[in-house]
């Protein structure tokens, strides 16, 4: 995790960009403007217009990362809001992420991806790359710095994420306690042994990366605790000294600065807070966006209302953390 | 479910196979025959065996679906091994589903994908498709008839599956009780009120799927659960009357047609048993392959291996079964 740490203390921000575009979060115009690019690139009419929002989400998280690229740490695109497209979308994907690595940030990628020991292990290769053959370079198609991962087959279909982020210097992040209201309904559930099944699986997590901590005392499987629980995070924090925590649902799921405060440890680090709507979609709560403007127009709405969004979340962040 | 079902009926055979190619599984003269096709596609050295790899999977996969279409009702492709090459693999993936379902196959994506709510309806997409805008035909990238679901997440994390199921024909499967080794460690935990973790996510799942049974008794929310549980299979099999059990975990993994006998209801039906490397990988157990042999007379024997292994697999089925 020691990447990832460098990173927050460089920019002194402990805050993730969430990179979820959706149809609604880009501006229409935008998405206009690709029409002719895609005509010809599809076999099918129907398939148009995934094809035009999927190079259009490149757009629009370029213009993203761009805007903040020097104020904040690191990027979390979820991958679900890609594959909604087909494998177009994957591609933009994997596209946002090398892009978003060559401006420097960390990348993390939430895929969710569990599955048995067998399984697990091609996953992995989001971690490792492809071995390159007579090239001596290895091929890296997914761009990512990290992965989350699902707990539910126990360790064996976790420690081939372990060993690949190792080996690759990169580190997962594993679900406990997610930011969801139904998360409650196998989480929070009570055991024989008078643990919550999210303790249980939080003490797996600090046992699975026992072999890696780095030089700033986390190891390299994080743990995926939700802004909306902040006494259970509290909790987690003192449970899992060696844990980094990825903090969703920040902003437009209900956390805020206060709610994430008891997931940092005593030197302020320890966490980083994701927020995805409210940075990403900040233009539209701006009251300067006209459907008349041009697509570069909106785009610079976007961007510039990004940043602020990004910027006073850093600040929030900042007073309540680093206190 | 119904689908499935009469596909089942149809072949009197309640078995899937999973296309889940890997290195090891192809043989190298046919990962060989596509090094030229490729030189010309990728746009640095070290990406050419993984380019070389996807468009081989896709072949070989073309050479098992010819060879069981007439004999089995379905096929489960796991996208992990399809990710591991990185979106090159991704698109041989949703290729492989389409063959199949052009070859009348019932697809079953193994994708194991599980969100907070407003994630899962993007995944969801795996199901739904995109609009197609001035079309009026809706695009559908993956070509999935079902897909498999993590469960850690909790009821909003099920429901857009659920509905994209319902309003497109399709099915889903939550896992519940895994093959894996591992898989006890959250699984079989004792919860407080004396169930297992297990039972309780398959009480969910009974109740996930309740709105949506079909004409021969069973929901479009299945369940998976290991051949290498039979106990447990059995007790969810009278525990869960209308919910349809995929069976990982049979062959190679150690489960026998027995094992997997009591997963079935009274009349022979109400489940499915997946065997990937017992059937895909059949070849190499046979004798006959050589290194001197050409890619077509290769693949020629994956054919008939594949089809063997599969008549072999129904029939044993059939007897511990159909009883």
């Amino acid at each position: 995790m020691d990447r990832l740490i460098e990173a927050i203390e460089n920019t002194q921000n402990p805050s993730v960009v969430g990179l979820d575009p959706t149809e609604a979060l880009v501006p229409p115009q935008v998405v206009a403007s690709f029409a002719d690019e895609v005509r010809d690139s599809v076999e099918s009419p129907e398939e148009l217009p995934a094809a035009q929002l999927a190079v259009a989400y490149f757009e629009f998280n370029r213009t993203i990362i761009d805007a903040i690229a020097d104020i904040v740490p690191a990027v979390k695109p979820q991958i679900a809001m890609y594959e909604a497209l087909g494998p177009a979308g994957v591609d933009v994907y994997t596209m946002t992420c090398e892009y978003a690595a060559q401006q420097g940030l960390y990348v993390l990628g939430d895929v969710k991806r569990g599955d048995i020991g067998s399984t697990a292990a091609a996953y992995a290769h989001h971690l490792s790359g492809v071995a390159g053959g007579e090239s001596s370079e290895t091929f890296d198609p997914w761009h990512e710095d990290a992965v989350t991962v699902n707990p539910y087959l126990g360790t064996d279909g976790i420690t081939p994420f372990v060993e690949a982020a190792a080996a690759a210097d990169k580190d997962i992040f594993v679900l406990v306690r997610t930011s969801n209201p139904s998360s409650s309904e196998l989480q929070m559930l009570d055991l024989a042994d008078g643990k919550k099944v999210y303790e249980h699986v939080a003490d797996l997590v600090e046992g699975w990366g026992a072999e890696t901590v780095g030089s700033h005392g986390y190891s390299r499987v994080g743990a995926v605790v939700g802004a909306t629980h902040p006494e259970e995070g509290r909790a987690l924090r003192a449970r899992l000294p060696p844990t980094f925590v990825l903090v969703p649902g920040y902003g437009a799921q209900g956390g805020t600065a206060q709610d994430v405060a008891g997931m940092f440890d005593e030197q302020g680090s320890g966490a980083i807070v994701n927020s995805s709507r409210g940075i990403i979609g900040a233009w539209k709560k701006t009251g300067k966006y006209s459907e008349s403007m041009t697509a570069d127009e909106a785009l610079g709405l976007v961007a510039d209302s990004a940043r602020q969004a990004a910027l006073d979340m850093r600040d929030n962040l900042r007073v309540a953390v680093y206190r």
